[in-house]
């Protein structure tokens, strides 16, 4: 109801702000028996943090994980995991300046609308910080996927105005933006610093690809596996939209031109971006999110404070110029959970 | 869990076939009290229903619905509202054809590895028919809506290639496509009908604004408003995609173009598209759905059929050229159904 | 959240009131490819329906179900079942004196008390009508159980102050009380006549019994397999209590006596009632509840009207004196969905 | 699914086992605005706690709650609490003899059964440590319900045989088994020291009193007030029965006996335990719970072993003679759970 859970089956729950004393997730309907590590999940956590280089807030974040529950002799129990990270680098006194004014593009105005009460140090709740059960949580359900065979892969596919031309997955983790175009990692690298020099930020693309998933996952009518991956992608802060296959190209296409055709082989073409009325085909699951401009930046802006009076504002502090090299573990984490809760649905029907 | 419920307090289940005997909704957590006619819940099925006009199919579907339980002399009691109707122009002779092959571009193959078994009789469950329910359901919401002050109106924005220039709300009712520029509808028309005499189809992209919502709905990380709005619409069949406000040019914008600033009066500026952190600012909430072109088509294509063999098929029958007019009723409905749940959900928290 | 749906993946809602057009039931999260027929959900219908003999209310209620989704060639979808049945014996005006005062036992004045409107026609949601939906999903599940080797079976072990001494299932549907004694059914019979001339009714206990589920089923902390089925029992309108294995008995029963001892082919003893941490041991699962007077009787009572003044009134109509024969499909039906339910799960777990 | 989630919109999820680093609880859906502080929940985890009197396990569990999130500046945010209590006294090497036998009466051959693997240690997840977040979050639930005007109280009725023959509220704090009557809580606790003495356990009945629930909560069908709580209950480790108002004594009562008569006061008795075609009536909601005698007990049984082979058991360590002195702030903590859920709910229909 208050939306900090998310999954039928594979099911987490998330809770933390970003100054408070901790973040996690509890991580319910685990499939007992299984091997896992906590290095295996750090691996995602370090991917996800901060400082990882010159297009990175230099924050640090401390995102070292610890399974509190549901593991025994190294193994899972079906018992519900409890993923916990400590807040070390609480600096609420550097957020006080931003205590009365509602900066734009942020979520300040909204809380306080909606709950009459709002924790203004580092956003809160709606802190990008929130993320890091998700991710602790996506590495969860990777692990379960891995043993199905399915491959999550994400990545900057334009970033500042400048677009990938090629594809190679060898070089994404290889490149401070995780662009699938080393060529095009280099020019967005030299933009996104230019941009953080005069204190402004740029929106990006990312694309997702899905591959080993099975034809026949997903829940055809309001669950539709697209519909479930859409909701996922949009309630990651920033994203503004999302697009399948062909996408919003689909728009000037002729059904001629956009169905796939079939032959002996399978689908020959893969507009559908890999899933036809809900349900997945078998090809690769293709979809790519719009992620807006940070929106913490120091040009100053016109704002309102909580007086409603206007005033100017510049959001000072250590801020990413772009979010997508960021966001893109947290793509990969919650396609995880969508696809792994979808295979325990499906086990469920026909169980 | 399979997925045929929608909302938490506001909660639909639908169910049916396009050639069972009936489809329709059990609609529960009503408000009690509320004058409803089965009336007013016909008028916007008769928006979505066939052969309005020379872009829509002929097949007369017989869209009459009645209301079997949950109202008393006139109003609601709180119990579920159960709306039922009536298949009865079912030929399900008409689809022995298809009986064996993969219509590309439908859910015929994927059904069929999903279930392992596959009602083919004009689509079964997959079919738009089962948008029926969700446009009764959805009537239900906007006459809960219409009393907190909200509006709901969708329309066609592009169609096959050709854009809508002007914004006209008054004229959207009253052209075929329900475009929201007079001109373009002209066009259209003409362009649909030219593909429909070719057997082929087209894609276009549908437009929703909300006005009247308060500020602070919405739950801020998993049931963020635009992702539950995301889901609702990538829900519908033909949708392949959606972006909020700026949408997708957000990703070629700066920081300091994208923020929406304040002054006294409120936000400046909409690229948000009326939500901030998954919470409406109190703007206008917009948002755009890709749809695309109608799979079934009368060119012919090649194919698989369920022995495995290659095939040519044409989809005969009686099929809209471009799914535009007729999804925006459904469009319309799921954002009443989300916004609704909404408004209650928040009604719970502070409950 | 207006409770009107039961359980997690095999799931249903059910809608209508006692003297509305119809009511019925959406059964989602059916297994596909299954065999099922009208005939095999008519036959527990028929055995919930009234006037079966001389202790149940001579009202006739035609329930006679239709199924109208979910079926393709005999067989299920996987989609969702809808099963109806209209209310063909309508008869409002019969209610007319009791529209304005509130009938003790009845939930006349708490359903107005809770939405503010009240269809007073027989009860309306609140009447037992309601649960013909239930027996015909609980038929459903019960067709899934039987190839699963589980059987389900319940009784009247008290009536009216008379026990059962002994168990012979054989009787128990050729006596019209549903007693597992047949000369203890006599007299119960006797007892039930003479109160149903006087106008008064009794209480009495069901039991029921649960043969062939595995261990392990059931979710160990809130879902416990007891609590599920606690929840499922006190749902039925009649029923105030519900008891495991030694039930009440074990508040005077020590350790060593209550605990059930193993040997190697298992279990000694059943005082558990074959669920321990809410997990199935694979022992016979048994449980007792106990059922209210029916509150409709024509013995005169002391009550308030609407406008808050006293006055008398007297429950005229057809009314079972008791209502533990009618109540025990229902008590079947709702155990066969928590057992079906949680068979899923269980897969859902390990899929 | 997976059951470690309780209520809809004023929803818990536990983790924890008894011997893992920590167990607890997050709390979603509160109220924002409200005042709390950790030692308003301390005092309702000291109730719970071991170690308070002869009659309970001398175990130290350091039962000291820390709130990890969803507060700021001494009042609740509406985003998740975080409430935690870390595990301090972990001995598993004290459970090392009871790594490959399943004990009589508890969850240990279920839970294997179930999951294919256990945490043997202290009995994991089936432990009553699990019940501390449950005591936390209910905690929160009475803070909200005190706003209401809601009070809810439990004590021993009966204990080893002996009952309660007088009420005295003032009293139940006051003795080591928290009964109601002094006198025979002298004679309870004599009855439990010899047990202990003798390495042996005994069962009891809890009662349950709700004061200030105003008329018209619940919802009326599958999830009816009673339903819930009885749900509520049975979830609790050693409940294996309830029974509302008159109970299982309805059995054997006539409806002219069992049925409430009205004034114009209101409810001139209270057999239905306050509740109606499962909605409050506004009367005192009353109901009562057996608790099986504890299962870990010094006397020798007889068991099995993992391996299949029958051995004698002994369960050494530090347990309660009887639970129901520490199980009923558990059960108050449910009841509260249960309720400020209603309340939400009741708030989401009307809203």
């Amino acid at each position: 109801m208050a939306g900090n859970t998310f999954g039928e089956v594979f099911k987490i729950t998330t809770f933390g702000e970003s100054h408070g004393q901790a973040v996690g997730v509890i991580v319910d309907g685990v499939t007992p028996g299984v091997e896992l590590t906590e290095a295996y999940i750090q691996k995602q956590m370090d991917r996800r943090k901060p400082g990882q280089s010159s297009v990175t807030t230099p924050r640090k974040e401390y995102d070292v994980i610890s399974i509190k529950s549901g593991m025994f002799e190294g193994k899972t129990t079906g018992t519900p995991l409890f993923i916990m990270l400590e807040n070390k680098d609480m600096r609420p006194e550097a957020y006080s300046d931003i205590q009365n004014a509602f900066r734009p593009g942020h979520a300040d105005y909204t809380y306080l609308q909606k709950y009459g009460i709002r924790d203004h140090r580092g956003s809160g709740r709606a802190s990008g910080r929130e993320t890091a059960g998700r991710v602790a949580a996506g590495a969860v359900a990777r692990k379960l996927l891995e043993h199905r065979g399915v491959q999550v892969v994400a990545y900057t596919k334009e970033l500042g105005g400048i677009r990938c031309e090629t594809y190679n997955e060898e070089v994404i983790e290889q490149n401070a933006v995780r662009a699938c175009d080393p060529d095009a990692a280099v020019r967005m690298i030299e933009r996104v610093e230019q941009l953080a020099a005069a204190g402004d930020s740029c929106g990006g693309i990312v694309e997702c690809r899905i591959r080993g998933v099975k034809a026949g996952l997903g829940e055809p009518v309001f669950d539709k596996l697209d519909a479930e991956l859409a909701k996922a992608m949009l309630s990651i802060g920033a994203v503004k939209g999302i697009e399948f296959g062909a996408g919003f190209a689909a728009a000037g296409m002729l059904g001629s031109e956009h169905n796939d055709e079939m032959n002996a082989s399978g689908f020959v073409s893969n507009n559908a971006g890999g899933i036809l009325g809900g349900i997945s085909t078998g090809n690769e699951i293709v979809f790519r999110i719009v992620v807006k401009p940070t929106s913490s930046i120091s040009v100053p802006q016109q704002t309102m404070n909580i007086h409603g009076e206007e005033q100017q504002i510049i959001t000072e502090g250590r801020h990413d110029p772009s979010i997508c090299p960021r966001i893109i573990p947290v793509v990969e984490a919650m396609a995880c959970l969508v696809l792994e809760d979808h295979y325990k649905r499906q086990a469920a029907m026909l169980g």
